[in-house]
């Protein structure tokens, strides 16, 4: 397939490109759910430390998702870039780049816990146009995209779709970990939280999908990778949320992470981040 | 079917009888899987308070969960004593008692996480002797007791064995709260969670049956109930781990709760509990 200069703009991707588009990213998600649950809540997991300071797990099953997916783009999208965890970055033509996340949430799936996920997402100059939050262990693909917000699961299909506002006193927020980030991170995300109905941690990137499918509100992190939020961006703006920075500017990024079910909440923890 | 003095032992209970309780529980579950799964991610989840200091929903499900469970009790099992989160009391003549909680994580549910659990156990006086943990949205339900310890999940059957020892310093320490308990509690579980390899929190019922199914190391939790803990004893001690209050004393009763994947570990955790 050419793509020719419109088509970098996503609103002009054919409805043909796009449907190849889904068609691709949902082979690279059921290779990555074959490779992840290969080595999920294996006995003999094995990680190694990225960085001496801090944990950071990269398991076998981390690679082998991400090279899996890569093989399957060098196929089936030659034209197109790869920006992933794991390995190095590889320039395309089209002006479309796929963002992977092979295991997002590394901890968590060491732990056993089923709230870790395969990140695919598909972005042009101006940032994600689609993207999938894959849990392999549920069997639960949440997408989002090209006019589409949908998630398939347990229970079948269903549309997606944020929640409408309350205040920040009935809403509940997500995180990763408590900690947040530095010091400066963790002093603005407990000038929110407190006035939160709910705070909650652990849920990795499935609270981005919780967001999405309605069930919560917020969602507060720092210290985000490109492929970290790419996918959440495109899966929570299609079902009516909306992400950026902590600035209130684009974060496709990563950095501060501000996730919200409507503007309304989004603009109220905006300001609490900012009000120190 | 009638029951001797000597069944009132669980050494003593007949095949027939341990298979009968098992078979009871089965349908409990099943039935609080459909009570439960009716409401989960619906849009117009209520809650109520129950304490108005503190935010502890009660849903209509966790309501429709325990009666239907109780209503097959009254039929199938009439000869033994229910207690339960959401309905009073009932005494039995068997010296058997159903320890019920029909969704444990209310706050998860409400959040969509697939993290709550539906729990069930039978104690005889010395404590629990039988439980179960079921995850619904999995489909994920952890057994242990009368010579079995098993998981029956997505990925079918297989044993529970918990891990083998190794040091804190490579140990996975879950809670659901960071902030545990009583800030006496909440020091005492901060003299445990920095030696740790990796602490996670947010999983409710989970992170028990994830040390079940040996894939982590220690749950640290205050406060509990005796409908939170008896299911979690059962499955963990019938999979190879202990669980103790935090002076290492049997805990059918709740409170502070210690439980581990293996006895060194424990002895590491405990001795850290009680070192401040």
């Amino acid at each position: 397939m050419h793509l020719d200069s419109e088509n970098l703009d996503p609103q002009h991707l054919s409805t043909a490109e796009q449907d190849n588009l889904r068609q691709v990213a949902a082979e690279l998600a059921d290779a990555a759910r074959r490779e992840t649950l290969a080595h999920f809540r294996s006995a003999g997991l094995g990680a190694e430390t990225k960085e001496s300071d801090r944990f950071d797990p990269v398991t076998v099953a981390d690679r082998a998702s991400e090279a899996a997916m890569r093989e399957i783009l060098a196929r089936r999208r030659p034209q197109d870039g790869i920006l992933g965890e794991e390995f190095g970055p590889v320039a395309g033509t089209s002006g479309l780049t796929w963002v992977l996340d092979p295991i997002d949430g590394t901890r968590g799936y060491l732990s056993g816990t089923p709230t870790w996920g395969v990140l695919i997402s598909v972005a042009d100059a101006t940032g994600p146009v689609y993207g999938l939050i894959d849990q392999p262990y549920i069997g639960e693909r949440f997408e989002g995209g090209f006019g589409r917000a949908e998630v398939n699961g347990p229970r079948g299909r269903a549309l997606l779709k944020t929640r409408a506002h309350r205040p920040l006193s009935e809403a509940i927020l997500f995180s990763t970990f408590p900690e947040v980030g530095t010091p400066d991170e963790a002093a603005a995300f407990r000038r929110v939280a407190p006035g939160a109905r709910l705070v909650r941690y652990g849920m990795d990137c499935y609270a981005y999908a919780l967001i999405a499918a309605g069930q919560i509100d917020l969602v507060i992190e720092a210290g985000l990778q490109p492929y970290d939020v790419q996918a959440p961006i495109a899966v929570i703006e299609a079902a009516g949320g909306i992400v950026t920075d902590w600035q209130g500017r684009p974060c496709p990024q990563g950095g501060r992470v501000l996730a919200a079910a409507n503007p309304a909440i989004h603009a109220e923890a905006l300001a609490l981040l900012n009000a120190g």
